[in-house]
């Protein structure tokens, strides 16, 4: 990227800019499709010992950005975001030799099938091509995104958040550092240069058709934003409105540790739970004891009129509560008719990301999986492992909920595309 | 369908009609996506009687179209298209009963692990939601994309070509009695109802997030037009320009048959070859036999300098025709320089379509079909078999040139999506 000079809110020379980042990295994907595993992990593996090396530069480089963000008056939640320390940048080094110790995604053998007529038919993974990263303050993705994508063989557009912009350069410095010792082009892994909010705007245009995917990293208004307005699809959610449901014929321990779980262990994740539903059936023996555990948790209950009758700390929940995606110590409880009841009311306010269902009954387990439309159904276990580490894909760039291409967690693997591969002995078609 | 009123040329009207084809589009795919193989088999072999029951009113509605057609002096090849006889209905019926005699490609496990902590994780195949397809004067489309749509789950919004309106219309109604019979809801197959050609604009913004991925049949300005409007997912090839690279490896009799077979068999398919390319190395003995080949059966040769010497009836090819899809009995000839040239040329004037290499040497075979990036790669083969009927898909809703989701032949496990069920005994995320 030497000659792309830093231009900051000059839109003239931005599209070219952006351009000319799109065309190089269309050429660099084309070198990365090529790349062997061992080229490839050489280059995350060196940007590991760069990133190590360069710790306290990183230091300074964020410290920049803290400064500003706090002179902005920037919120708790963006400065710890946006905080990097001697652990964070340990954990961001180890994530990628983490993900170079992954089996290579590219050039696996997804199908293979014979004709009548002797042909010899293999679906081979190939890279998907140039994959776009928009995301917000946290710095790290700029070295986890970069690391995932050039493991899939593809080449990487990332677009920081102005508020990182010191950190996530130093940080692309560093991955670049790793390209060129493993022979590979700088242009694998670009940083938009400039902290013009319209570079993100014309990412969402592919950019000439240079960009294939676009996984936004971030709040729901970034997300919101590039499914309204991406000409390229998108990886992404939009939000997680998760549920549990409890059936009567569950096992109310069960219930509980799960429920506790898949509320309380973190609020903040896409796959907290949001809105319990128990079963009308069973209410007399489930409903009193679940909200009183979220209770004594700590955690807001917002209650059906049922809820509310079995303890005086829950509030009345609104029409609004069913489709809100709390991220924090709140949850919505209601009672429903049965399985049938739960399916409809997920189907009704649900996000399609992950839902559960706690029972005993092997059969109202199978309708609940079957039926509920969601990227991740859960019977008897923590919505909590919504995640592409806890998948055993062993890092994730994020989780679709779309239908087309990937779905639920999104990790190397389904950074790929594939391709036919057809052996013949000379075979004419009739 | 009953009370969606044929609206022609009103364009007021006619986005409320689209959003309501689409909203009920929805809500039928729902009921589809849960539909059993055997409901939906039924459907198909229901409509496959009644189009076998209807034919004479199939004949007198697409001589309707013809009259029209010739009235407006539309071409032979048009015509021909569009035609249907009593061959061509009892083809269409077949068709239907072929498609419920394939597998269901709904509910298929596509990968099963389990996880140190006990979980079991399934992905299994579920529906797409709703396909769009959109297509120009073959009204047996109506019929096959239809049933296609069906047996994945999907439910389908198709728009026929304005020519091919009456015919369309019957096809459709024919449908509909299948799913009738079967239980199925009349939406499940919807019919644009209007000659106006902005209900294509229409359904390329997707009706207001109804549509999930549009599927074009017909020439290049509606791909071109499909690719470049469209707000949703699209499955399609804008064309093939497919080439067989003969090597100077190359047995001769197997690089005659299947350039023969490539370029002749029929002229007008996606994949029929358009550029021979011949090693530079092997072009003495190569050369001459395979230009005189083509000559003698009829072919025109448009070649370089060389291909110009070896015989005087070949025409020179400008630069234009190193990236024309003829469709025709004309054929692009080059030397290049061994399988590195050949890959330089296919990826610089290619369609990512469909490409061979004739040769012995399996190195070199290993090295173009690692590195030509195209939907299909095929070592010692006819291009002609790149179709889902040949790969054993039963049937194919087209052939995609892209890298998301399905590439290659698009028949009815691309169709579908997936999901992740995961089985849990309790289990909660440390």
């Amino acid at each position: 990227m030497e000659n792309l000079k830093i231009v900051e809110g000059e839109g003239g020379d931005l599209d070219a800019l952006m351009r000319t980042i799109g065309r190089r990295a269309r050429k660099a994907a084309r070198v990365l499709a090529l790349a062997s595993p061992d080229q490839k992990n050489h280059a995350l593996r060196a940007a590991a010992l760069v990133i190590r090396r360069r710790a306290p530069e990183l230091l300074e480089a964020n410290a920049q950005d803290m400064a500003s963000a706090r002179a902005k008056n920037l919120g708790p939640a963006l400065l710890d975001r946006l905080l990097l320390d001697e652990k964070r940048i340990a954990s961001m080094a180890q994530s990628l030799d983490d993900i170079a110790d992954l089996p290579d995604p590219v050039g696996r053998l997804l199908e293979r099938f014979e004709r009548p007529n002797g042909l010899k038919i293999d679906r081979v993974a190939t890279p998907l091509g140039v994959v776009g990263v928009i995301f917000e303050s946290r710095p790290n993705v700029t070295a986890d995104a970069g690391a995932l994508c050039l493991k899939a063989g593809n080449a990487a557009i990332l677009r920081a958040g102005s508020e990182s912009f010191h950190s996530s350069r130093l940080i692309h410095a560093c991955l670049v550092e790793g390209l060129r010792e493993a022979g590979l082009p700088d242009d694998a892994i670009a940083l938009i240069p400039t902290r013009d909010r319209a570079a993100v705007g014309a990412m969402l245009t592919g950019l000439d058709g240079a960009i294939d995917v676009i996984v936004p990293r971030g709040g729901k208004s970034l997300v919101a934003r590039v499914q309204s307005e991406a000409r390229v699809p998108v990886f992404a959610h939009l939000e997680g409105i998760v549920h549990i449901y409890v059936d009567a014929e569950a096992d109310l321990a069960k219930a509980e540790k799960i429920l506790l779980n898949a509320k309380m262990r973190r609020t903040g994740v896409c796959g907290a739970a949001e809105t319990l539903l128990v079963d009308r059936a069973g209410a007399d023996r489930l409903l009193a004891p679940l909200v009183g555990l979220l209770l004594d948790a700590g955690c807001e209950v917002r209650g059906d009129e049922a809820a509310r009758q079995v303890d005086g700390r829950v509030k009345p929940a609104s029409e609004e509560d069913w489709s809100t995606e709390y991220l924090d110590a709140i949850i919505s409880v209601k009672l429903v008719g049965g399985v049938q009841g739960a399916i409809d009311h997920i189907e009704t306010y649900g996000s399609h990301h992950t839902d559960c269902i706690v029972t005993e009954n092997a059969a109202k387990a199978e309708q609940f999986l079957r039926e509920v439309d969601s990227a991740i159904v859960i019977h008897n276990a923590s919505t909590q492992f919504a995640d592409g580490g806890e998948f055993g894909f062993g890092a994730e760039i994020g989780i679709a909920t779309g239908r087309m291409h990937a779905r639920g967690p999104v990790g190397v693997a389904q950074l790929t595309s594939f391709k036919y591969v057809v052996h013949g002995e000379g075979q004419t078609r009739a």
